[in-house]
């Protein structure tokens, strides 16, 4: 029996297969989130994949429909590790994902060393906000922000996690390009595949997908544009595919 | 009156504004050469141009149709030189560009330090290749592969020519993404602007186009991307314009 507290509502995530809590008053799951638990490329049968800055486990969920590898969840926030853990349980998927409550600097410690075969990550974007943001907002502000974890912490984590091979996957700003590309050599985690993401056609981009793998040999791809809008403001074909299955 | 060369022709540039002479038997300008004097800021009324490894002086040529700027073009090799200073002086631009015989490493101390506005270049693109192909044709090994100078001269010595908030444009393959943004961070040439070019919708990117300043903040924008063809392998409307200006 699923418990939803305050302001929780039990929304639906890729079409009506499977069903996550959110809240108006913590962070939701975005379109990144999506792109990502798509763009990344997983083993289908097997595997261990962990997904860091989980928030309310959007990112687990969405990669149960693409794999029947084991995924481990991580979240630091009190609030949407809680509401992560009943959204496994309400979808039925206690078997597949673990929802773990911790801080992802110590989370190779518990979980083990070059050992996993996926991470992924859409890590807080921004930098560290000001008081008056803090205090407003606690939950928002350290989903969005460099808070708790920056992206170092994220790419150093990811390649301590991975096996030789694994792949690490990751979605930011493109202000943030040069960094995340710097930041993945530096922690062996060559870049193989970058994809940007246009809200509509003759925009700039508002969103970068990268994955790379550990160890791997310098051989960086760029995939086809993803445009998210059509002139009208309606999902183009591509994202209602990915959104709703269509 | 001209003088066309042996197996030369004097091919079209942008419609009929410009002509251009080529030669099936060394490199001839390639839609790259096109799309980075598109892509380039530059000053309309006046300013200083530098195009490195000019070859037979395409770039030069097409930015004269958009600046009133003065504009030097250095080229290496003599047979490609001797081509492109016939195309400027056949143009009637002699005026406008001048074209230098010699070493790009050698051109800072021929030219100035510290006082060009914008400095492009489309360079060799690929590492050193095997004697083989450098005995079949010496002219397409140089324009091609990094014998002469190395990605990293090239960005070396435009942040040598540029002044402070003078502007780097470079294309080049997808591949070498990395080493380019991150060798010109290394030369004090923050990137600022950034575009993929496609050969068609649904494949990977084929070249990048990316423009930096001098000393500038790092804010990189990634502007949207240019698709060549269509799906009967046809320009598409953005290209024509750019080639024919329909």
């Amino acid at each position: 029996m699923l418990e939803l507290k305050g302001d929780e509502r039990l929304d639906y995530l890729l079409a009506e297969k499977l069903r996550i809590i959110q809240s108006p008053t913590v962070f939701s799951f975005s379109l990144d989130a999506v792109l990502l638990s798509k763009f990344v490329q997983i083993p289908i049968q097997k595997g261990n994949l962990v997904d860091l800055c989980a928030g309310n486990g959007a990112i687990p969920l969405l990669l149960s429909t693409r794999t029947k590898g084991k995924i481990t969840g991580v979240e630091i926030q009190d609030r949407l590790f809680d509401m992560a853990k009943r959204s496994v349980e309400y979808n039925q998927l206690l078997g597949q994902i673990t929802m773990i409550h911790g801080d992802i600097k110590d989370i190779p410690n518990e979980i083990g060393y070059d050992k996993f075969d996926v991470v992924t990550c859409n890590p807080p974007y921004f930098p560290t906000p000001s008081q008056d943001e803090i205090s407003q907002n606690e939950h928002y502000a350290i989903a969005r922000h460099e808070i708790l974890c920056t992206l170092e912490d994220v790419v150093r984590v990811s390649s301590k996690l991975l096996r030789q091979g694994g792949k690490a996957a990751f979605v930011h700003r493109p202000g943030r390009l040069m960094d995340i590309l710097s930041l993945m050599r530096r922690y062996r985690l060559e870049p193989k595949r970058l994809q940007f993401v246009y809200p509509k056609e003759g925009k700039e981009a508002n969103a970068i997908l990268v994955e790379g793998i550990k160890d791997g040999s310098p051989d960086l791809k760029v995939l086809p544009p993803v445009v998210v809008y059509n002139d009208k403001h309606e999902y183009n074909p591509e994202i209602r595919r990915i959104l709703y299955g269509e």
